[in-house]
């Protein structure tokens, strides 16, 4: 019997540090849509600071868990575009991935590990004039139009061995003499609250933090466990620790910026 | 017989004060993918100022009428987020609403009212974990998704009675001694025009203005009708009286902001 | 045989001056969602200088040879809203446009010329009511849904001969009495990338550049072929001759912006 209805394509999410001042997400998108006209395209975020390759493995590492299954997320932050870094897709038990192989990728795939790389060398699943500045549209945009429309990996290059993939050197907070953890602001949101490296798995153990000399006293539940301007601890939505004031901005208050240092007292 | 094409996923509208710097709403969009594939997802704005219920309200309220109806409208400003506040479920003749109960939906429900409100309880209808501080990604979106594929409104939880939704206190110019009027600015939108809180039912009556000590002597019909870098008053396309400079910023060259008195003489 | 699935609605690509941080992109899509609710939307850009007429035709002209054919580019700079200009739709080889005639089109369509040219007169493709100010979403978005819903441009209003559209003022770079030849910026980046009015067809010639009294002593391939913090010259992804400093901030670095002039030595 014939199928009646063909599969619907896949959903792609784009994450790049294009901004949206200039014609280039643009210009993916409408590559995307020429290769594959039933893609869904969905934004995750193209605001990454130009070239900040581990800001966007930490934003990619919290949105994935909330996509669906089969998802290609298409990721450009590649500060060595036109160098001799490879273009790689990766499949995982529930996502594919097209990104250069700069270790964007290394967060998420802690989560959810390679199953298959591919370098992407294959001519006929690029555009045809391949510029030096641009494969975010050249090069990563098509590749993620044909996944989307059902082409296998292996068909689009080279294999790659999981473990040869670029890493980032994983930042975790340090044990120090005095018994307390150093670590530090990993991204700071838009409300100015301050992400940090600790990754919280018992809330209820009691801790407290030092911040830019000031002392927090315990890991709140929520903002509004504290009073409106205070500043209050608790575990994020992405299961970081996180500081903030409610309804303030805690990076204006503390004026503190990305890579600063966080303490925490009895930590287990 | 059996029906072929299952009717299509509504449109679903988000208007939230999450910025686009940080991976909130591709998540959220994750979310509505994962269980509504088909929805047609638009953005209204995501710069709403941090926690500004009544910008988001006044902004929602000028994009509403200009949807389909059987719009799902996604509405996430939310200083409560953690707190008691309620998520509810509106539903009106034309639209549904998903929103915290915190009067951001006031000035919307007045041009076509509520219907229906459910507080959203029921745990079927969200996302297994939830968050302290991400309730747009754990309860709102989900809830959204499940509407726009068709659940109704009230398999979602417990009937509020619509006249106990939160309002937002209305902001309505008053009459003064002198027999003119007291208005102030609402938004301030890109071009640094100044929307106002006078609503103009009849632009053919001939009125002035002052603002900032200016005086404007009329309304004008469009920018087109002054000379470039003249200010000029007319009735802004949602029908709220507006003040702009031709071809500049009226906000910047005024040195005007949100919540600055304007005065009207000669309202009828 | 008959049909069995109609042809799917075409897309829209939007590009406009209204920011992201008002609702007037959110009413254009609902409006075009209401009149042809499968077209699939896309954004280009919508953070074009207020009323930069010349900046979104360079912008529009680099994007849409990487869109379908078929593809409606929905473009709003339109400082003249209100004034007797015209709205139009123009119809190329591969591409309609609805845009006001002002020049915004005339880069485009020196790549792909004008074969039918309408002023958009007819009321039935308009929304019941025109506002003064925001004929985006009153008369270009509805004229866009129904295009990409497949009205003939011809019933939309009054045929226009294609050779009386506005044009921009062409900037072309100038030779001079010493043989350079003197351009300017057009463009900067997000990346703070310089983008010149030199279009390069012969990248193998042997040129120099002086800018902001730096010289730069030929063209690179790409960023890569210079040390980071280092000035490179190159042709950039859309065939214009650009500038950068790798891995930094050309713009913020020589201190310079748009109209600055550029001085290229050897251009054949």
């Amino acid at each position: 019997m014939a199928t009646k209805n063909p599969p619907r394509a896949q959903n792609i999410a784009l994450l790049t540090d294009f901004g949206t001042s200039d014609p280039y997400v643009g210009a993916m998108k409408g590559v995307i849509l020429g290769l594959c006209p039933e893609a869904t395209l969905v934004d995750i975020c193209h605001e990454i600071h130009p070239q900040a390759v581990g800001q966007a493995a930490y934003v990619l590492s919290t949105a994935i868990p909330y996509f669906p299954p089969g998802t290609v997320h298409l990721v450009v932050v590649d500060p060595g575009v036109g160098s001799q870094r490879r273009p790689i897709v990766v499949q995982t038990e529930r996502t594919l991935y097209v990104a250069p192989d700069n270790g964007v990728l290394s967060l998420g795939l802690r989560q959810d590990p390679a199953r298959l790389a591919i370098h992407l060398t294959e001519q006929a699943y690029r555009l045809s004039r391949i510029s030096a500045t641009f494969h975010g549209r050249d090069i990563f945009a098509p590749a993620a139009a044909h996944l989307a429309c059902g082409t296998a990996p292996s068909q689009m290059g080279t294999p790659i061995p999981p473990s040869d993939l670029r890493t980032l050197p994983t930042i975790e907070p340090q044990p120090q003499a005095d018994g307390t953890w150093l670590g530090e602001i990993l991204h700071i949101d838009r409300f100015g609250n301050l992400i940090t490296n600790f990754q919280v798995r018992e809330p209820q153990v009691p801790i407290a933090l030092m911040v830019a000399e000031q002392r927090i006293e315990k890991l709140s539940r929520a903002f509004a466990d504290v009073a409106a301007g205070e500043l209050v601890a608790y575990v994020g939505s992405s299961g970081y620790l996180e500081i903030a004031v409610r309804e303030g901005n805690a990076a204006r208050s503390l004026g503190l910026s990305v890579g600063e240092p966080v303490q925490v007292i009895g930590l287990p």
